[in-house]
């Protein structure tokens, strides 16, 4: 069950744009490499233990629970830093990530379907 | 309003997982710099004319309408690759982005809102 009252800083908090379920996106990257290696989504409590805590926590919504990046995988994601965007509803965490990211085994989550998009140019 | 017989290749569409709305999250990145730019949202016509036109097109959930990223402001995003992730509802959309990605003028919807998070570390 998701947490009502969370600890996150009510000056955070009153800047996040939530979803109809409390979430928000979270989109995370490779602190250094800048490979985006998966999202997930994260209500208040979530966010404050991943601002606390230097591990990413997530909201699981089809578990609905908190899950810890790496708790039963041992691919331990070690926060560096946090951002939110411009509108308040997706938030960018840097991380260092242990071993893939992806539950197949692969490094991130986008390595497998590539869509073969036309490519645009200015030109 | 969203179309609903949209021109996307049946194959793509029928691995996408959308949300309640019928949406998916779009991550867009710098292709070669890797920054992440913003985050958006698309339908399958969205993403039909993002991977068949050479630029990142959305749906915009508070006008209720598609909109081609640059289209007044000129800010034009050129795709370089796309690619939809391995539970089918986030795409990672890679550009060339013109000027700054963001409404505010910043280069990337994340560069203004720094939450200060607690670094962690393997060691």
């Amino acid at each position: 069950m998701p947490i009502t009252k969370s600890g996150l800083d009510p000056a955070i908090a009153a800047r996040l744009k939530r979803d109809a379920n409390g979430l928000v996106v979270a989109v995370v990257q490779q602190y250094d490499s800048g490979e985006v290696l998966m999202v997930g989504w994260m209500d208040d409590e979530a966010l404050h233990r991943t601002l606390t805590t230097g591990r990413s926590t997530f909201w699981s919504r089809s578990r609905q629970d908190y899950w810890v990046k790496g708790e039963t995988s041992g691919n331990r994601q070690w926060v560096k830093d946090v951002r939110l965007d411009c509108d308040g509803d997706t938030l960018l965490v840097k991380v260092d990530q242990e071993g893939p990211a992806c539950h197949t085994g692969d490094r991130t989550c986008f390595d497998a379907d590539d869509l073969s998009a036309v490519m645009g140019s200015a030109s």
